[in-house]
């Protein structure tokens, strides 16, 4: 018998299958059987008539069917027959509460529109309100196979638990603003408050903590470098805004002297722990530094589009080696959390503003949604690729769909023809929490009346 | 009786009902209840909770469900409570049996794409497959909302003949090319073809026939007027590619010492009776060509971006009254046949690119695939809106799902999120072709076996 072990550890190498040869037939929670693995691994294998195991939080084997189900003795199996089987999608950049504003502000630039969200904020942003718009972004994002999502907005404490009560996945920490917004937070408790957050949730499995800052244009210089020692202290990600608008770099350098990169770069916030939400206005000398310091980039193209901020020189960051990762932004600029779109989008608009139409190439902003964007949020040896030892963070594509049909390449239907409605079943740290389509964690009914009740509130003028 | 009847129709003149006085209760075949019409009227206007009453293939009374219901007494009542009822979508671009090449060859620029595609179709593009093909785009066409397409293939006969017997609206004609294409036609033969392609469908209720060229770079003169004369014999529409690419417009002007616009001009073939597809690289007198001679655009967003081929000047051409209305492409450069998705792109990509975030606005981008998209086909009096005496081309789209609620406003919701699995049921020339989901004269199941079943074999490498 071991012989044979020795055999099939060698034979399945590329499988990485690990086998005690004591315990030749391992247990495992989930089976995911059949279907096409797009790994996403370094070797960027596709594996026809794939297998995945699940133990734990955990993927334990991925190979191919035959050799894994020989070894894999399994609570439950999937039958993933017919589908694509990725890694979970992983939104970089979003404000999910924003659902609740979902439509109500269109065809207007970001000044206008800031100007016109920010007082409904000030009324409706309160925690009932707040957590019945981030249910409802939850729900929406793993029907669209996202398994993980960043989020800046009101209400921390309580979206954070939201979002882990979903066996949801979020990246997210305080937010320092120097005004007091509709969570009444003081500006002068911003660092306790952050510290507080942080030491809650640093050892949840299912939180990615980090620190937040609006913007350069809304926050003291003081309060950047609060942001940064924070951020510094606990080893933690830092997420602004950053030369979103053409508006807002000539203000920082009216203010300053300095584009927003270079501010920030000035106050010490550049560099591998740091996520830049947008950077839509770069000069190339800017990109540098942001590949110099390894800075990441959030994407968010459709918002950029929608408010007449520009095209972001994806091209350009990406030959100059920029870690660029994809976000939606909130769905008050989008309109929704759809990362597939967003892929899509990303994958189509530079070939037509830039001129080149073999940049980016599909597989390529597959990366900015899986591998980049877990790098993106520091969680590159956890995330972004289905491969024994990562979080098993998994969406189900069924596709079958006529717009699936035929099949020749998986990138190039998983970026210019797949649909949130093609998502299947979607894992989130070991556990599904949407198999056959039926949401397991949340409860879908419930939580759309509660959002239409949120915007009865909204339409007539009423308070919170 | 008399008397309440006139105080009726004096109460719901907004709604056209139009009652017989000796026949109060008409008869229907279908009744469309409940739910939001977004009518694309000339007063635009969106009625809650109304009803469409359907007779044969036309719309005989349409207003609140209320009014309607009381005077209606139809064969089947479709429930469309919590929807939103639009006109059918008309894709006024397409080559729709591409879709056996979906996603086959990505991120290439057009020439090279063409030189891809071209001895792939002089391979493939028969009777048998072209008409798996067409049947999958009919089937996504249909489960996406679209009730009308353009189409530019080969196999011209049985392209139309599939159409008419999946009860689909076709906008078909001959093509005239100077190369021999896979279906045989000799250039010489183009003239007595178009005749008896016409004296053959012109009478046909689902189709709306066309002359067609490919373009001016592929064409002749002499076979450009021979289109012309044709569509001039029958009062046609003439449909071809126009600025489609950078290369396009240069070698027209160095064959011929004009723009292909101004080519076109000279030959007579611009005009109301005139679509020109693409139309990216347009001079501001151009434009204005276009405007002073009532030529359409067949607008085509994805394609023209993932082609590189860059962004038509949709804001300028709005602005000078142009009308433009939205297709697809083929699914080959798409890689769908999905009509909300490129509203949504039609909607957002100019924004970022212009630098204008109110243009389009969402409500002006809808128009583009019903009411401007009607009168680009010529049919402007029969189709792209919900009013009594119009054919009854209908889409009936759920409005429950996560990416779609809260609801402020039915246009933001249909550019901005809708998705195309949203879309319930389908009626085309008053006849339902989808409803509940299910497809009503199209074998789904079959045609994506016998779609596949081409993909293998040009997979191998085999002839047609």
């Amino acid at each position: 018998m071991a012989k044979r072990h020795c055999f099939i550890l060698e034979f399945v190498a590329e499988s990485v299958i690990v086998i005690d040869p004591q315990n030749p037939t391992q247990s495992a929670d989930y089976l995911i059987k059949g279907g096409t693995l797009v790994t996403m691994d370094a070797k960027r294998r596709v594996i026809e008539n794939g297998a995945i195991a699940i133990r734990g939080a955990e993927i334990v084997s991925i190979g191919p069917a035959v050799q894994i189900a020989e070894h894999i003795q399994a609570r439950q199996t999937i039958d993933a027959s017919g589908c694509l089987v990725i890694p979970g999608l992983i939104n970089v950049h979003s404000h999910l509460a924003m659902t609740i504003f979902r439509g109500l502000v269109d065809d207007q630039p970001l000044e206008a529109w800031l100007g016109r969200i920010w007082p409904l904020e000030a009324a409706f942003a309160n925690v009932s309100n707040v957590r019945a718009g981030t249910q409802l972004a939850l729900v929406e994002m793993i029907r669209g196979g996202v398994t993980c999502a960043h989020d800046m907005y009101w209400q921390l404490w309580d979206n954070t638990r939201t979002a882990v009560n979903a066996g949801f996945r979020l990246v997210n920490g305080p937010a320092f603003t120097e005004i007091v917004g509709p969570d009444g937070v003081m500006p002068e408790n911003h660092i306790p408050r952050a510290q507080s957050y942080i030491e809650e949730f640093r050892t949840n499995p299912l939180v990615t903590c980090c620190v937040q800052v609006h913007s350069t244009y809304t926050t003291s210089r003081q309060m950047l470098e609060n942001a940064r020692q924070i951020s510094e202290d606990y080893q933690l990600l830092f997420v602004t805004h950053a030369s979103e608008s053409r508006v807002e770099v000539e203000t920082i350098q009216q203010r300053f002297g300095k584009t927003p990169i270079e501010y920030l770069h000035e106050v010490g916030l550049l560099g591998p722990r740091t996520l830049l939400a947008h950077c839509v206005h770069l000069r190339d000398d800017e990109i540098q530094l942001l590949k110099d310091t390894s800075t990441s980039v959030a994407h968010c193209p459709e918002s950029n589009l929608k408010l007449s901020n520009g095209v972001a020189r994806l091209p350009d960051l990406l030959r100059a080696g920029v870690n660029v990762a994809i976000g939606t932004d909130g769905a008050a600029t989008n309109n929704d959390l759809d990362m597939l779109g967003e892929m899509f989008t990303a994958a189509m608009v530079h070939k037509g503003v830039w001129g080149d139409p073999t940049c980016p190439k599909a597989e390529h902003v597959f990366e900015m949604a899986t591998v980049k964007a877990a790098r993106a949020i520091g969680m590159q040896d956890r995330l972004g690729s289905l491969e024994t030892g990562k979080l098993a963070d998994i969406a189900i594509l069924d596709l079958d769909a006529p717009h699936l049909t035929p099949l020749y390449n998986v990138y190039s239907h998983l970026i210019y023809a797949a649909n949130k409605s093609d998502v299947r079943s979607v894992f989130i740290h070991g556990k599904p929490v949407m198999l056959n389509r039926e949401l397991l964690t949340l409860d879908e009914e419930e939580i759309k009346s509660a959002v239409r009740r949120v915007a009865m509130r909204i339409n007539s003028g009423s308070q919170g």
